[in-house]
């Protein structure tokens, strides 16, 4: 086998075999097979597609190129939850504790934040002595004692999708759906789990700006994992505003501590407990969505969801106390408040205008290599359908240092319009996926 | 300027700017561009093409890469020929040695052969002592004693296309007309010529299969070339059979001096009388196609084109006696003849079998670092119209390594095709471009 015929192949628009796939990703995780080449064959998966079989025999091939983590030996139904990334999207931190709380296990395996979007590593190290970097066996403890574990991709977790994902980020081949759902899904299914739920977000802040596109993404994802064993549904949310009120780390942490209070603003709350109801029922410890609802809102206002995230917290080494003395969490030491320029309504609030002020602020990176400052960000004080007077806060900044800021700030400006109309509510839950 | 911006502006079809492909150029030529950039953008261009004034941005920055020659110091018109490959296509031994007689200046720059079709410098090379790489110095010295120099390329001649042409061929992206054109025509407009004239070859043992590609071709060359100043004109001829009656490097070093002496095949002279006389007319040292065509059949006729192989074959370093004493020239110990297996017309003899028969005795070669025996080779006997008893020899193989034989009479069977009717005569010459 020759990796230029393979090339050729797929180039002329051809559907390539299991083995060729395999040839492929074999060659990549072990160097044999050179990075011009690799990135030829992405270039012409891109512009040429694939097939469903041959999306998830590319899938299968790169959760084979490490390791299928056992998780059989620990009681219970592994379920984990994923989102396509968005602006202010902090379900992670919220639907772990409470899906352990309702029984299930939860090994999360989530990344960094890369653009105007936001990582659960990133959010999790705003919180003192929190370690992400877990062993698998530390992990496998953790689910053992507190039915969930937060963690970084370990390095035997498709090794492949590591180098192809550096690749095509320097070689324009990140938008193709064949090969997002392979990226996406090996690590999933890598991860050991019995059961998925996807978050795919849709919109000017999401990566799919369209329903459509989002759609299609959802329907590969959700097919890739059923073909696996893992059984698999995603729910598409719109991502045209910031989810919650708060963007940065430490912000994001304690707007989550809120919605495990019973006091964090309605949209996160309604896809968290949504994300989570469709955990349990996929988990089998729900038999039906209202029931799941109903026992998780329980879980929230019993304090079983709060308490069991201070467990987490503590288990990897994190300070638990933040849950109840935020100021315990780090803090930027100046606000600005950028103000409505006149009275109306606010009509809009693009999330990615808002990701991106909160990265040039300090809160996320451009580079993989840059470091994230766990204070900054920025607190929403009128979204979308609010009305607002000439000089009300819309936006408070968080910042550090005087510079950023005045980025910040134009970033932060363009996001917002106000009109003379209340703009019609729109739905956040635009459909979904089995 | 990034890399990955320009490449996914191709891959979703737009047209480069000037300054994006001469970043492109200068990144490939100085190692500043990685290699897998630079195929996932060789792939784009492939997949999404390129305008005509991209493609003439292309050759001009791979022109620039390293050195426009200056000729102008040497007095009379600088023309080249350059073909796109074929079997048999020996061409070049015989017209530049006429033009040269007629008066013009003839620089050429050539390549070895690769796949099925054979390369000028190795035929070159099958005469003793001569010696293909002359400095650029010693290249003028030539042209100025005998008004000709046939050398292969020079490291200061458009050095990007050496990275770029290594980097298509273990990449899928060589089947594209405007990296083609490109890689051509920025080594002979490199030469510093002031016309050239093309041979693009069509059918089953050329690069373009049909002749519609080939035509498209020729309309891109010849557009690149007067775009650049350089007069150039292309021809288009079939290449179905291979051309002439030998091929392999000493006979056909052999039947070029049979062509100069006027005993060559028809076809072969015709094509080389029609490349030279185009020749002159670019050159300007004749008026009219006719009357040059005439001028050329003089110079055969006399014996002047003859005279004046001898002289370039001895100003660079070869024994000028094999013209008249072809026992000089190496030759195989064995032969083999693949005869008629039935009586009939021959009604095929399909060139790119018998180039690969060729290369498997030897020949030629299948990777650019494989060796190449002068001294093997085939002899046709008998070509598509003729008509034939079983058992007369249709090919006759020059071998060495019996091994080898074997491998080469399985493909030299495959290229002849035996009918009840004599085929229609083709003509050789389909096309022309101006």
């Amino acid at each position: 086998m020759r990796a230029v015929d393979i090339i050729i192949k797929k180039r002329d628009g051809g559907t390539l075999g299991r083995e060729e796939i395999g040839f492929f990703v074999t060659g990549v995780t072990d160097g044999t097979l050179p990075d011009y080449q690799a990135s030829a064959l992405l270039m012409a998966i891109l512009v040429r597609g694939m097939s469903t079989e041959e999306t998830a025999w590319l899938t299968d091939a790169m959760v084979h190129s490490g390791e299928r983590v056992d998780l059989s030996g620990i009681p219970g139904a592994k379920v984990d939850k994923h989102s396509t990334g968005g602006v202010g999207d902090k379900t992670s931190l919220i639907l772990a504790p409470l899906a352990a709380a309702c029984g299930l296990v939860v090994p999360m395996m989530s990344g960094r934040g890369l653009g105007h979007t936001g990582g659960t590593l990133d959010k999790l190290e705003a919180i003192p002595g929190f370690r992400v970097q877990l062993s698998l066996e530390e992990m496998k403890a953790a689910l053992v004692a507190v039915g969930c574990a937060m963690i970084g991709q370990t390095a035997q977790i498709a090794p492949a999708d590591k180098i192809l994902y550096a690749l095509r980020d320097v070689t324009g081949t990140v938008e193709s759906i064949p090969l997002i759902s392979a990226s996406i899904m090996s690590k999933k299914i890598a991860e050991g789990i019995d059961a998925l739920v996807l978050d795919v977000k849709t919109g000017s802040g999401a990566f799919m700006k369209t329903e459509a596109d989002s759609r299609r993404l959802a329907e590969s994802l959700v097919s890739i994992g059923n073909a696996s064993g893992v059984r698999t549904e995603a729910i598409i949310t719109a991502m045209d505003v910031p989810l919650g009120r708060a963007v940065g780390n430490a912000l994001e942490v304690i707007e989550c501590f809120e919605v495990l209070k019973g006091r964090g603003p309605a949209d996160l709350t309604d896809v968290s407990v949504e994300l989570t109801a469709r955990m349990l029922v996929l988990g089998g410890v729900a038999s039906d969505r209202a029931g799941a609802a109903q026992q998780v809102r329980k879980a929230i206002a019993s304090g079983e969801g709060l308490e069991r995230f201070r467990r987490i917290i503590e288990r990897q080494g994190g300070d638990p106390r933040v849950a109840d003395d935020y100021a315990r969490l780090p803090s930027a030491p100046e606000r600005h408040a950028i103000t409505a320029a006149r009275s109306g309504f606010v009509t809009r609030l693009d999330a990615e205008s808002v990701g991106r002020a909160s990265v040039s602020l300090g809160a996320g990176r451009d580079r993989v290599a840059d470091a994230v400052d766990p204070a900054v960000g920025i607190i929403i004080k009128a979204t979308v359908g609010d009305a607002v007077r000439e000089g009300d806060p819309i936006l408070e900044l968080h910042y550090r240092d005087p510079a950023k800021l005045q980025q910040a700030i134009g970033r932060a400006s363009e996001a917002i319009g106000i009109g003379d109309t209340r703009p019609a509510a729109r739905p956040l839950i635009v459909g979904e996926v089995h």
